[in-house]
């Protein structure tokens, strides 16, 4: 993990760092409490569909971290996302936000799901990778580590959880299992550790059902369901208070 | 509001009260910081069924809220509960009682349902009996004030909720919107102050579907649905931690 830029800014240090996965440079942001001394939790953050490493509700959830809790947190821009754009999906995107103006989101298609499951294969690579380097600096990171993911942060999110012991924690949500499919349901099952997973009630991407079934097909003992009225991008700033309280029962101790 | 008794334990005053309501004698607990300066808030607690005014989780939630908040915290034996039951309703308590050991709970009888709605009537006046009388002196309590009560707690407490101004946030659950009962789902819309909402996904009581229901039929803009795995009594105790951060957001500022 290579060190691009770092500025500190009321108590958190933002760094900007590069991993070089497989050939790909991934582009991330690593912040840290001014002045921490290790060992301290850390959270990887995987954002939404459309978002990026630094998207404002991801960096506003990062600080709130450094700040409240004195936790280390990492995010990377994901395959196809932030820096990762090429100018077609630069393109794209423009014209999808543009459409979305002031209307509620449209439902993903089919393509649209097969493509963001290829490119989960490849951000758990990239996480994995991101958890090895972080370990090789006890300044950075030596655990434990705590996911949070919502959407796409989801349905990325939870074959690495799924699949690395390492995570002791992971915040879930906005996500819904697809009928007929056996390898989501499988991944969801293999899950065990503690989880907080947030549904919006009035979600125009997930139904309803299919959004109460994935988090019934977790494994984890411990899985708290938190529902808010509202749509898909509208998640109340006050879930942060949970999801704090959630990680100080788990990442410390 | 008479005083009976008093006593102070680890920072934590609990006296015992007695409240004259219709003729009848109410006996409830109050609880206040050590050493408090008012104003501060006050959080009525109703107890569920089969339970009392110092029920084991009644009392741990009323020092954690003393305790943590600095909140005074009262709560009453509802009509035919604790010092108030007959020797029939004993008897047929430790009936009930001595067939659950080891058992899950038995769904509720029509019967019981319909009694349990005059209970609620009753349980209504004396809780604003208490509101008038804790506001006859400012040591005691002048608000804002908060209302917790799952299971008959919940049953009892939404209608007095529905219809007493005073009571700025709320925490039901362990209920569920019963079938054709357009009463129910008329107090659960009139019902608009901030709500935390419990539920347990096992709940062998309560059906899951009506307990989504009950809580979808409240008027509430601001309303969080939290579900847990686990039977009707099992409600986590970290719960306790988001219900604090949920009456920390309405009840101070």
């Amino acid at each position: 993990m290579e060190i691009i830029a770092e500025k500190t800014e009321e108590g958190v240090i933002e760094r900007r760092v590069d991993l070089v996965v497989g050939g790909d440079i991934v582009p991330g942001i690593h912040w840290l409490p001014e002045g921490a001394s290790a060992p301290h939790p850390t959270v990887i953050i995987g954002h939404g569909g459309t978002q990026h490493k630094r998207a404002p509700n991801v960096l506003g959830l990062a600080r709130k971290l450094v700040r409240r809790c004195g936790y280390g947190v990492v995010a990377l821009d994901a395959p196809g996302h932030g820096e990762r754009m090429t100018d077609e999906q630069r393109q794209a995107q423009a014209e999808l936000l543009s459409r979305r103006q002031g209307a509620r989101l449209a439902p993903l298609s089919e393509e649209r799901i097969r493509s963001m499951i290829g490119a989960a294969t490849r951000a758990e690579s990239e996480w994995k990778a991101l958890l090895h380097d972080l370990g090789t600096n006890p300044d950075w990171a030596d655990g434990p580590f705590g996911y949070w993911g919502v959407s796409m942060g989801t349905a990325f999110g939870m074959p690495f959880v799924a699949g690395e012991p390492q995570i002791a924690a992971a915040v879930f949500g906005l996500g819904a299992l697809r009928k007929a499919n056996g390898a989501q349901r499988a991944v969801a099952a293999r899950i065990t550790i503690p989880v907080l997973f947030l549904l919006q009630w009035d979600d125009e991407l997930m139904d309803r059902e299919a959004g109460l079934a994935l988090w019934d097909a977790l494994g984890s003992r411990e899985k708290t369901l938190h529902i808010n009225p509202g749509p898909h991008v509208g998640i109340p700033l006050f879930e942060r208070d949970d999801v704090i309280s959630f990680y100080r029962r788990h990442l410390e101790s």
